[in-house]
């Protein structure tokens, strides 16, 4: 015996999100059914609520739930922070950046078969103004994140604007016995006077 | 900033859930920003339909979709397993039981307000018939397990049916140097003879 047909399919939803096994949808499931009907509907709601109401900002792409998102509308456009994806923007915010954002929608990957006319590059090309003094490449440095800035860097040079990218280097709080020869290797070769 | 306004809800929405920090619940809420309407509409109809559907057994009150579970419906009632909580049924059915269960809705718990009234207990009593030899009482090993079974055992015993519980003892697998005392004391007291 399983679980009733209708308990065994809302499992399977839940193990549909991300990290999510069996064993931990089956604890979802129950969570749901053991709590009362106002909070289900409540459930979806939200899930709906944030289906009708978040769309991308016009101008950066970031999920808004306004043609023009909070930050573009509010703050100076003089230096516009090059993101993969929308949830990058958080992490990003949290950390202080108080420039604009604009979001590609991933990075250049010919495996994944994702290429220029698959992200939001000419969209920024289009937002360097007279004002645009930096623009700051904040993508995964891996391959491809690597790959995407500086193909970004070339297509922006003729602009006369400063591109730069985030640094890499040790984590803070790591310890450097633990930290890979890769990282390291930058770490050393991009070493800052003191 | 912080996410926009409907995100934040559905980020709480998801951190209810048991186990859930905000971090996961936020990587939840983006993957159903990130998948289409569809996946939503059908997230929000499985769990409305868990609630429609899913309601306990009149008899074991373990989760069904029918008034009489698929389980009591189809078995001998000779023996009967006594769990806590509904959830409980799947993980013994997995273990080989092959009788019917009974789900009292949790253990005596004098801290936690549950007494006698709160169980199914008088429900168990009356499914005592003729045809009943056992009954197995699947608790947990814990106070309110054992403390529970107790009772049920000497509520049970004018009616002259075996009635058991689960053994206790070294979990199969596991190490004897990291079994903890209590339970290797049981595992001492209550060896088996080969």
């Amino acid at each position: 015996m399983k679980h009733p047909d209708s308990i065994e399919k809302l499992i399977h939803k839940f193990s549909l999100l991300p990290g999510v096994g069996k064993k931990t949808a089956a604890r979802y499931a129950y969570f749901v059914i053991e709590n009362d009907r106002a909070f289900a509907a409540d459930f979806c709601d939200k899930i709906i609520e944030v289906k009708d109401k978040v769309r991308l900002c016009s101008t950066c792409f970031a999920l808004s739930e306004s043609q023009v998102c909070s930050i573009c509308s509010t703050r100076e456009h003089d230096t516009i922070c090059v993101v993969a994806y929308p949830k990058d923007v958080v992490v990003l915010e949290k950390a202080g950046h108080r420039g604009v954002y604009h979001v590609l929608g991933g990075s250049l990957s010919p495996l994944e078969g994702r290429g220029v006319e698959d992200l939001k590059i000419k969209e920024l090309l289009h937002r360097i103004k007279d004002n645009t003094k930096e623009i700051i490449v904040a993508l995964n440095p891996d391959i491809e994140g690597e790959a995407t800035a500086l193909y970004l860097a070339k297509l922006i040079k003729p602009f006369n604007i400063a591109v730069t990218r985030l640094a890499t280097g040790i984590s803070m709080g790591s310890d450097i016995e633990y930290t890979d020869e890769v990282t390291l290797s930058r770490a050393i070769s991009q070493r800052i006077s003191l």
